[in-house]
């Protein structure tokens, strides 16, 4: 197949880039955007590296961003073909990062190409924001960038992430937002004692439960437009001594809330803390805000892609904030529109990740109409 | 000091005998019982030494049942004196095993020396029952020596077990019956799921969450006279994949019942099995009957050994049932009336474990007083 977004995903796949490794991702985009005029800055963090590209200081600014990392291969010998060595089979791109997301790289180079190409000298800045921190702890990626950019008063106008938000077909799906994280590492405390003698003691797990059954039956809100209700769910409870004849001093359970813009995690951790004062229990609580949520209404941005997408794929797309955190979460604070418009996320982060190929052409079509409409037609 | 019961429990303290070990105790016993006539047998199952000594052959039968290991001394240098190297300091003897349980196993030989010094002729039995294996597994102790003796028909009128069973003073209390034990491994099955995605899982912790509330909740009997409620406690729970932003498959709840005679274990696992069921969970539980409870009520052996008590020590005991498990739980099966009766209980299994000098001709003249009234005056 002969295609430029197709070629240059291609070259991307062929880098060995497990997350935090790039593995040559940025150089190659880096030669890609230097010749259209991009002044290249690396802000490197503990070792990781990022890129920030941009061209132009006029307003409006249109920035792709994403991520060069991949996650691990796992075993190599259940891959058909080696996850760094493309191939194409039965219409299917197959490699890892083909999905989650060398192609969307791919496609927003070329369609940047394609629309400087018809417009060389049209007054907007367009920018590229990219790590190679972000299947990992991702605390060096794409904040640290955003932290340079907040430090210095860069804001951006419209950002379309490159995640992969399709579900069967290409463009079926966008995500126009993302649910916030919040966890706790909840310990409640008892007494130890012996198990035949319970009244020398205090059962934390006993204390506990009654607590947790109203947790896990509470409704925290009923979302909104955007977004399903916030949800609370334990992942890990832990109580017990090992004996079975003693009645453990404490039980530790961690728990997480993704919770809507229909909550805040003030609000959240209030009401939490409140049924476990009802039931009178002798607790800590270690918080941890993984990302607040963010929401990109319906507005230029959302009508711009859902145009884009109707032309070029003849398919109504469907605005959806579920799925788990992006990103996003971190380029939110600094720009007023975002969606995140990639290929069919069902393989991504397994054996055999693949797209197929004809999204090669449409995704970069996609983001090149988007672009059209956003910095030509009603500018 | 010079006692003889005292000098006899020096030379076991002495003994080595960490379960399940025996140390050589029961072949000082065994040098003591076989001038008085009793033919000892050595029941030995699976490396444990049991011994069994018996003189007479007409009814009744009174028999002094008890242990020779002792726990692990834990950390030497936080012993005042090394465990093994009795020693009397402020009125007290400190070793491992003067509580729990050497000192009445002395007791026992010098009472049974006395009585028959007393009575050489009298026609009545008496018997011993040793193990080294109490403290430990109690796999191959006293239950070993009970199968032999149901198999060729042998029962017991009168025991008396020289458990430490005295809380502030010798005779303050004794044990008339222990708790039965009833345990489980309760596994509630849910379905794993991604955390931001709940919905296409179950969470096992949210769905046990009620039930247990339910279950420590639950009263499951109010006693009798001679035993308090039954107990249900948690002992350990378990669930969770170690990930944070997974629901896991399922947690593991280990429980156990402390029961009296005023249930049963059928009746205890048809109710938490119901309570399981009331709350639609898909789950198994593993059963281990760890004791059946057993109770000896108010009759001749139980006022004898008042009245004993009551002379030696001139104060009232109590009856009590409450406690862990002892070897009684096996010699019920085969004996009509049994006791547990012993020093202060303070030090058992600690650090620096003693009993006051003065318990020892006392306990010995409780127990012979008990052998004087129920096979002599009452005979």
């Amino acid at each position: 197949m002969s295609d430029p977004t197709f070629e240059l995903a291609r070259d991307l796949i062929a880098c060995h880039s497990v997350t935090p490794e790039d593995g040559g991702c940025m150089e190659i985009i880096g030669a890609r955007l230097k010749p259209l005029g991009f002044t290249l800055e690396y802000i490197n963090r503990n070792g990781v590296t990022n890129l920030w590209a941009r061209r132009g200081t006029t307003a409006p600014l249109f920035v792709f961003a994403g991520h060069t990392d991949v996650v691990p291969t796992g075993p190599l010998d259940k891959w058909t073909s080696p996850p760094f060595a493309p191939e194409i089979r039965d219409g299917m791109l197959y490699g890892r990062g083909t999905a989650d997301m060398k192609s969307s790289l791919a496609a927003s180079v070329t369609a940047v190409e394609a629309f400087l190409a018809a417009h060389p000298d049209y007054p907007c800045s367009l920018g590229f924001l990219l790590t190679s921190d972000e299947e990992g702890d991702a605390t060096d990626g794409t904040v640290a960038v955003v932290d340079v950019l907040k430090a210095r008063g860069e804001s951006i106008d419209f950002c379309i992430i490159g995640e992969p938000t399709s579900v069967d077909t290409l463009g079926d799906m966008i995500k126009n937002g993302r649910r916030g994280s919040l966890s706790g590492v909840l310990t409640v405390k008892g007494i130890q004692c012996h198990i035949a003698y319970p009244e020398k003691g205090r059962n934390p797990i006993h204390e506990a439960a009654p607590a947790l059954a109203e947790l896990a039956a509470t409704e925290w809100d009923r979302g909104n437009e955007y977004y399903q209700p916030t949800t609370w769910q334990i992942s890990n409870i832990h109580g017990g001594t090992g004996a079975t004849n003693v009645v453990p001093g404490s039980v530790e359970v961690k728990f997480n809330f993704r919770f809507s813009t229909a909550s805040t995690p003030e609000g959240l951790q209030t009401r939490l803390c409140s049924i476990l004062d009802k039931h009178k229990l002798d607790y800590d609580i270690k918080w941890t805000l993984g990302a607040r949520p963010f929401l990109t209404g319906r507005g230029p941005l959302a009508d711009a892609a859902s145009a884009a997408i109707r032309e070029v794929c003849g398919i109504d797309t469907e605005l959806s904030t579920t799925g788990g955190t992006s990103d996003g979460r971190f380029i939110a604070d600094i720009c007023k529109q975002m969606l995140e418009i990639g290929p069919v996320n069902a393989t991504s982060h397994k054996i055999d990740e693949c797209i197929a190929v004809d999204s090669f052409p449409q995704l970069s079509a996609i983001y090149h109409r988007i672009l059209e409409q956003l910095l030509v037609v009603s500018h």
